[in-house]
């Protein structure tokens, strides 16, 4: 009787899974718009003429005048009847967009799709200097931008150990949790990024979307992720929580003061295979001193590796990993125990 | 009687009207992926280091080795049950992204919204070049980027008269139909882009795309229009209508073989104050004579001056003009006309 009532109840967990993707999704809105940005103007600039695709002679451009930049793009997607307490805001890592968060590079529904199944409303931003969030001309952002290559790309984002990406794809040794044969797909998801330079102007228009959106929770992947959490400490009051997924960093304690977050618990997400990878060996111990000065002043800072829960072989990708729905779940439990559910 | 009737009449159809508004939109799928592009190697090129925005050190970077260029993002809402035929495909004008598309600058909702609650699935294409597509590397693109100012946006948009912008909001003169207290957030949705040298690039994604996604209706903006005609005679199997929205050019009838496109009808739009355009006054003649050659070749070819059926005022971007519905109106019944629905 007991192997049956556990089939029976296995068959209905199933059911009930397989009818939530069947369902239609009941939307209320699909839209976006584009924050923060400011005015520049430029004189004494040669006029040029150039040849638009689709235009059948030669533009006259005078680059002189006025011009908006550092705006940041923002799409949303709105239930019509979330169950969530509060909407959830997802930010990118570096040299990648909000499609980080969108269908699958091997082609299944990303985290956008997973949380709007359980009843959040879904904010995803390209943050300032890329993707729909445009960028400026070379007389505002004076460095130059800097190409995300395959190399590179294979080995931050822990797709194989530091050392195996060939341009041959055959000759490549993955790990295993993101597809190989998506990588391709990957870098088309790739976007040039200008450097350090905009993070003040990345920041503040991170600052006045959570005073437009939120309250909400925040959800921040690699770079985005010290930002994320200077977003939580200059607005305390808005982000009720926040879940950084392997931050390239972390805020110093020394200079902050923790204290203000105790009403915003962390979740830090770390993947498989950290040991040699060479933006967490450096930055590694400053999260932890970090999440240490958040416990000592109360602060709910939740510290999950992936592996010791048994969740084995995730990437630096791992919300385009072929278990992203596993992860998500951790992250969705873990919002659920801190009251992001009605 | 007849008053009391035509008002009953009036208060069913703004009932209608509400409830299309507020009822949940019955989604399927949200999503995206890229499409197209090429794998290029570079090599010779020197070590950087760089400072990331929340990376705590500065990053060794290597720009020599495989980039993966060109490719293009489209984004997709698929609803549960589609009412029309096939999907509409968007596709932008010059400078802009798919985002011309979704809320209007002034905060309404868009085109995308209008066909999803009228019953189709709609794709909203990047085009090569912009927004989530990303651009490749100078060595790949060596022409240097267009950025598009204030006063070209406001001229060529027919936001207002040419000679009418002024960098004080208040000196300008607008014509009215696009509201000029949103043209800031016009301008936040403008994005750089390099000019003719990636046509070809574009039209790859374009045809690859049709091969994907259609049979579909496509909706192409300006720059976008002529590229769009050409997907159509590339695929008149599978584009099975075209509305192109004051472009930019047309085909050659000298070149091309209008025949190919009978079972392909076409609507042209175009909105107000045309009369002074620096485009349109160059690359009239030259829609008109492809028109007149689809006519003659027996495509259906319809050519809509908006102000001439009683719709007056329209700007250049008239998917967000103060009565982007009723114009979108126009589009829906030439697709009804034409076969769109079920």
């Amino acid at each position: 009787v007991r192997n049956l009532k556990t089939s029976l109840i296995a068959l209905a967990a199933m059911a009930c899974m397989m009818s939530a993707q069947a369902e239609p999704l009941q939307v209320g809105d699909i839209g976006g718009f584009h924050i923060g940005g400011r005015r520049v103007t430029l004189s004494g600039l040669p006029v040029r003429e150039v040849q638009i695709p689709g235009v059948p002679f030669p533009m006259r451009i005078d680059p002189n005048g006025d011009y908006v930049v550092e705006q940041m793009y923002v799409h949303y997607v709105k239930l019509a009847a979330p169950r969530a307490r509060y909407p959830l805001l997802m930010l990118h890592g570096g040299g990648m967009t909000g499609v980080t968060w969108e269908t699958t590079p091997d082609g299944r529904p990303g985290w956008q799709m997973y949380f709007l199944r359980r009843g959040y409303d879904v904010y995803v931003a390209d943050a300032v200097e890329r993707g729909r969030s445009g960028f400026a001309p070379p007389q505002v952002w004076t460095q130059e931008p800097i190409f995300p290559g395959a190399k590179g790309t294979w080995e931050l984002g822990r797709v194989g150990p530091p050392g195996s990406y060939d341009s041959d794809g055959a000759k490549r040794t993955a790990f295993g949790d993101f597809p190989p044969e998506a990588f391709d797909q990957l870098m088309k998801q790739r976007v040039p990024s200008w450097g350090a330079a905009n993070a003040r102007a990345a920041m503040q228009a991170f600052d006045q979307l959570v005073q437009r959106i939120c309250p909400c929770a925040v959800i921040a992947h690699s770079s985005n992720g010290p930002l994320a959490m200077r977003m939580a400490l200059n607005a305390p009051d808005k982000v009720k929580a926040l879940v950084v997924i392997e931050p390239s960093g972390a805020l110093d304690p020394q200079a902050e003061n923790a204290a203000k977050l105790r009403g915003v618990p962390h979740l830090w997400l770390w993947g498989d295979n950290l040991a040699n990878d060479p933006v967490q060996s450096k930055v590694m111990p400053g999260s932890v001193r970090w999440r240490d000065a958040l416990v000592q002043a109360g602060v709910t800072a939740d510290w999950v590796e992936l592996p010791r829960v048994g969740i084995a072989g995730n990437s630096h990708v791992m919300m385009m990993d072929s278990n992203s729905d596993q992860v998500a779940g951790v992250v969705q439990a873990w919002l659920e125990r801190n009251g992001a559910m009605k």
